[in-house]
């Protein structure tokens, strides 16, 4: 069965019945629609976001199908539900790109599910198009000041840093001219689109700690200089009131529910190799008000996505896993060994041994944070239980549980294992954040941290252009910003061919972009696309829609 | 007070006790919060349709400032309600572009408003998104297909039709190059953004009858041509299911209500100058399903928002109003009397006089049409009663009844005498639509036939560019669609500057575009704007929001 055919089959309860399990009443719900419903802010209770404990969910270096870390958080807050604990799941919402490109939707799969699935991965709620109208709009406001002779703010068009945005995979966009067509038409200059959430708006969605600070991050964004060098800020457009007013409602998390009825947050969704790749910081607040224990998630491998959760959201936030368990694999372990994309399926011991190399990086750095990790052997169709014995094993010759996790077949009775452990992992007690580096240390340091502690690289070198930029964010006073490392999810390295655990590699910065709205520097490794593109046959292809509105081949 | 303080001192109901009067179960409304919801089709009632009563708002040739037809038409509604008729208002959804720029938002004025004001305004239930990115993955698949070297559809990206929309003002996107940046990121060709109140998905929208109507018009659009000159259509990009996933529930039309709680369904924008300018027929249809009154606007002036509201949206949907108010105001008199900007605010009743020639002909062509019109006469704070007075008397020497409406001061109650009037012209029986022109007659002819008996034009000439579009058309088989001109508000004639009731001229076709899906041409007269611009000081930069959300500046 298709996840849309399953999600379809599962009859479930309003979503006023779950929020009144909370202990929500129906007039503090904005409503989307019967299966979906926006949470006011004033739910937030600190003191019950002291007591709750949060679960960080991340992964092995992935294969490009992704090792179900979505698939296994769902499952492991079901789980924890089945065995008596008021658990929500906490994730980002879907981009449109991947759900017509090749990638599908961000709901789960299989049993494993969050629901209405097929609203989720459209519009939802309206979020992404809100980053998307905001993005846009700074971006028309600024051009239209370029477009005034003379005006004070005196912007030289060539140093535009702003780019426009749109939720979907368009590579024609990736690099443009804008303003062609003579005087009345704009002011000829090249441009680009970032995939929406590329977009520093829906970084700063997602660590705004309320309203105001929306308003005020909004207005740090940096769009450009001025012919004598001077930074133009979004405020000095006065964009930022118009574009919280965008954001206004984008900035309530959203609550829907697992094909298991276990309450599921989903709110925003910035890209983890490009961005922070987590859900907002208020959404993470929201389930920590709600449940005694909340499932989350980080975007792509640990190198990545656990990094920037535990330096940068953690950071801006004061928020810190309980524990943190990493999604494996047999399928990336025999990847990380070697296999081809052919021999991805074929059950291989050797293979998987190999790869576990990979595996035991990602332990290793958790323990750099302070954290004991569990591993959840996410099940395939294609594994033997030779192979997961074997990874069980190696983790054990680690100090490190590792449980196997069948939610995708079987929903949260396939998890409570991974629950149990996971509590057991709580209850030892000895998790405690230690982030990785200090805000104040020079920028060098600090990505030379993530570099050698999290990659395994033996140095970092810096393109002459990078060199600029970081002078450049010296100059500006915000190199006491965090670091968000952009690099291929496909590799600990800047080289997406180096699987499995590179030894004496290198890193090249080759830019240092400035986030000064959402608060980090971006150190560019390699080439990043922020606009992917369609394959030759899109998933939109084989979508349908009936006569009477049921969709198919939407995954 | 200004509309948006208006809009915040008045304490409304939900929408489900306006629902429940309507005898709309809460069950069959998908709430958009507490104050909007989205209405199954199956509320649609064919009988209902057929018994009850369409009146048809339109106006005078407007002032760039608009002559206040949503208010007039909301103040109407609120009037017959007041009177004790069961009327519904049906009107369009406003764009951002406008919003952000200078004319501001569309949801009426004083105490003649729609409410949320504020959420109408921005995102609304998210259609104009839905539209943007249904036109938007159609550009992406269109891109893709192109880039795709030997594709078997043999596609010329010289002879690309279709755009890419943003729902903003953004005059730099009006001509664009797409595709630079080499051979990964797509293929260089110029390039332009609409509005998207201009899309064709938001015609087809407004047209559809239904789900499978909505995916065939989508899959009818036609985007480019081939290297021998082919058609290419979205259905051969296989596109049009995907396109209408995503507005899937875009077609169902919202549920407001207006300060004074009657029934209000707001659906669909497009703009009247280049598209058919009036909500979707989905919205006509479920107001009259619900009320026994259901008042409508068509956009700008009769010569656009009625000529194709009754040659094209009746043709399409079998619908017909029973009545047609022209709203005037004495403003646009004294301006089409001669009345320099600096005058408008000054009583005139020379200027008045002279004026009333444009309002003349208005008439004139509502009677063409079958009509006997009424005339609501928009009270402004500079009307004196002289001048009201002789708009009446010139009226009435007409054999038109024209009413005082002081709505926007007074709500419905300033509208009871212009209901009472309404009523009396409905009762008179007189009333039948008789189309301007038959569909099958020759393209040529039907544009003279608008152009003469409409705009009062002695003739028509075409471009060699119109010559050779006109040719494609017949080639395609297409020439049997209705017209809709595209062409200024500000002047029955094709010359902005020619106000009041020019005489003599002659209008010239440069272009005529094929919209295939939405099942219309689009003789383009003079320069027109699909993507308009900021003003150099935009409304964005007078709004704010505080701490708490509440907005300001809007308007």
């Amino acid at each position: 069965m298709s996840d849309i055919s399953i999600a379809q089959s599962v009859v479930l309860p309003p979503i006023k019945e779950v929020a009144a399990r909370l202990g929500i009443a129906e007039d503090d719900l904005e409503l989307y629609g019967k299966y979906k419903a926006k949470l006011p802010l004033r739910l937030i209770d600190e003191k019950k976001v002291a007591a709750a404990q949060l679960i960080l969910v991340t992964a092995i270096t992935p294969t490009p199908a992704g090792e179900g870390k979505t698939t296994v958080s769902i499952g492991l807050a079901d789980g924890l539900r089945k065995i008596g604990k008021k658990a929500v799941v906490v994730l980002r919402e879907p981009s449109l790109g991947p759900v017509f490109g090749a990638k599908g939707g961000a709901t789960g799969g299989g049993r494993s599910q969050v629901s209405p699935m097929a609203d989720i991965n459209l519009h939802f709620t309206g979020d992404f198009n809100a980053v998307e109208k905001a993005n846009n709009l700074l971006a028309a406001l600024l051009d239209n000041v370029i477009q005034t002779a003379h005006h004070p703010l005196d912007i030289d068009p060539r140093t535009v840093l702003w780019k426009r945005c749109l939720d979907l995979n368009d590579r024609s966009l990736r690099q443009t001219i804008v303003g062609l067509g003579g005087k009345a038409n704009g002011v000829m200059r090249a441009d680009g689109f970032n995939i929406t959430a590329a977009s520093e708006v829906m970084a700063i969605l997602c660590l705004a700690t309320s309203l105001p600070d929306l308003k005020t991050r909004l207005g740090n964004i940096l769009v450009a200089f001025s012919y004598t060098n001077q930074p133009i800020y979004a405020r000095q457009l006065h964009a930022e009131a118009a574009m919280t007013i965008l954001l206004r409602d984008a900035l309530l998390p959203n609550l829907v529910q697992t094909l298991e009825q276990t309450p599921a947050i989903i709110h925003g969704g910035p890209f983890a190799n490009i961005a922070q790749g987590t859900n907002t910081a208020l959404a993470t607040r929201m389930g920590l008000s709600l449940g005694d224990y909340v499932v989350t998630e980080a975007g792509f491998g640990a190198d990545l996505g656990a990094e920037k959760f535990l330096n940068i959201k953690c950071g801006y936030t004061g928020l810190a896993p309980a524990a943190v368990v990493i999604v494996a694999t047999v399928r990336a372990l025999r990847h990380h060994g070697g296999a081809t994309p052919a021999q991805l399926n074929t059950p291989d011991l050797a293979r998987c041994e190999r790869g576990f190399a990979n595996l035991a990086r990602h332990l290793e750095n958790a323990q750099k944070f302070g954290y004991q990790p569990v591993v959840a052997i996410n099940q395939f169709s294609s594994d033997t239980d030779e192979e997961v014995a074997l990874v069980q094993q190696l983790c054990r010759a680690l100090g490190v549980t590792a449980v196997l996790s069948t939610s995708w077949a079987e929903g949260g009775a396939g998890a409570t294992a991974l629950a149990e452990a996971v509590l057991t992992n709580i209850a030892a007690g000895t998790n405690r954040l230690r982030p990785l580096y200090a805000w104040d240390q020079p920028v060098k340091a600090k990505i030379e941290t993530i570099a050698r502690e999290i990659y395994g690289a033996v140095g970092v070198d810096y393109t002459a252009q990078a060199e600029a930029d970081l002078r450049r964010i010296d100059r500006l006073g915000l190199a006491g910003l965090p670091i968000c490392m952009a690099k291929t999810q496909k590799s600990f390295s800047d080289n997406e061919k180096l699987v499995g655990r590179p030894e004496g590699f290198r890193v090249t910065v080759r830019e240092c972009e400035l986030a000064a709205g959402a608060g980090f520097l971006i150190p560019i490794l390699g080439t990043l696309l922020r606009m992917p593109g369609l394959p030759p046959v899109p998933a939109s292809a084989g979508m349908d829609i009936d006569d009477n509105g049921v969709i198919t081949g939407l995954s």
